[in-house]
């Protein structure tokens, strides 16, 4: 049927032909592989394979494949996540190769839980609790006014993006869900602990107790900076995937 | 000599096929003409022309038709100067026709208005003053903190970028070109004033008294958001050039 049709020309752009993903490059763009697209096609082989049996089989290398080029991602002795690596799986040079995002990584955290559940594998999990969602909470909560930075450098420098050190509702709303997940999983009582530190924040800065809804962008200081609701990139996704996730491993 | 022929080459691109300009377009990508195109080739006709007496008047007809092309960019009666229009010169829908850059209002601004000095029109340059130096003035400036905001909406909706309230060097040093620019042309001593008002919170905030050079990046507070002196967008560009104009405008 379509939905499958369209992971096959999916996975034939990821792993053969880049043309369909993402804009036409440029003369001189380096070649990079974003985290985005193994962790995004990861959760495709997750949500296929959780309607049919017959699917989750014949994505199970697929999943295999995706966990693999996601790993690739720990760099400089298991010590941080970059999203940006060679195609050969080594850092890049310059800010590129630098470039962390928190909440990217602890979205990636729990699909690798997820993937490692599904295996039946403590150790990935054991490696993904560590890598996944312990290092990037590290680096990138916020110690002065808490919150998960938006974009970091793996070197401490500053970063280029003007809007690196905002807070933002999906990086909190991904670190809840992986922290939960990761509890469930290992049961261990520290990352209930951060679950509870990372939800107390969200609750209390991005939720709108006077219109409901929750605002999406605030400043370091947690400020709402934007006060849309939804816009080019905030829609009714993160939230609620969060909220019903967070439901359901709870029961 | 070079330059000429790649002046023929921009000429093609912006008058007839677009292909060579910005990044390929996606499907469905909305016909717009954002100003940053008609502004950057007036400013390279005056360039041209301000060496060679011959390409002075091979371009004034490609230097009028650039400028018929920004005043397009007046919208709402007069009442507001729009970063993106329609082909055919009509206010777009959503926000992309709503977005609005002081700072690129006022860069154009001064681009104009020395093409009315090339001219000696002062009825243009009296249009230019009140349109693209005091409007986005008004607009743009914050009354709570000071400076100008980087994007607003011309129905006063939140922007839907990130960054819309920072404070950034460069829409600073355009303003103390145009003020001063416009002083000069015009005696309006209001001018003057206002380019001391930009002047003073500019050296006051984005000036790294301790090791020299100008901070790029501010929140809306004021306060230094990024540390970086340079970077994929500051280089050695607005602030010397800034600089050195207003020094020769004030000789």
């Amino acid at each position: 049927r379509e939905a499958t049709e369209m992971m096959e020309q999916i996975v034939h752009w990821v792993r053969e032909v880049p043309s369909g993903l993402g804009r036409p490059l440029l003369a001189g763009t380096p070649a990079a592989e974003p985290m985005a697209v193994p962790m995004m096609l990861l959760s495709l082989v997750a949500q296929l394979g959780a309607e049919d049996e017959a699917l989750m089989h014949r994505y199970a290398e697929l999943g295999d494949w995706c966990t693999q080029r996601i790993l690739r991602h720990v760099q400089r002795d298991g010590q941080t996540v970059l999203e940006n690596v060679s195609e050969d799986g080594q850092e890049l040079p310059g800010c590129l190769g630098r470039h962390q995002n928190p909440g990217h990584t602890l979205e990636a955290g729990w699909f690798l839980l997820e993937h490692a559940s599904r295996k039946g594998d403590p150790e990935l999990r054991a490696h993904v609790i560590e890598k996944f969602l312990l290092l990037p909470f590290r680096s990138g909560w916020d110690p002065e006014h808490g919150g998960l930075f938006y974009f970091q450098d793996a070197d401490g420098l500053c970063p280029t993006q003007l809007e690196w050190d905002m807070k933002l509702w999906w990086p909190h709303c991904e670190a809840m869900i992986a922290f939960l997940m990761g509890y469930r999983d290992s049961g261990d009582p520290a990352l209930l602990r951060l679950f509870e530190q990372v939800a107390e924040y969200t609750f209390r800065q991005f939720r709108d107790p006077d219109h409901g809804e929750w605002f999406g962008y605030l400043n370091r200081e947690g400020k709402v900076a934007l006060t849309i609701k939804g816009g080019p990139f905030k829609g009714c996704f993160h939230v609620p995937r969060c909220l019903a996730l967070c439901e359901e491993i709870a029961l």
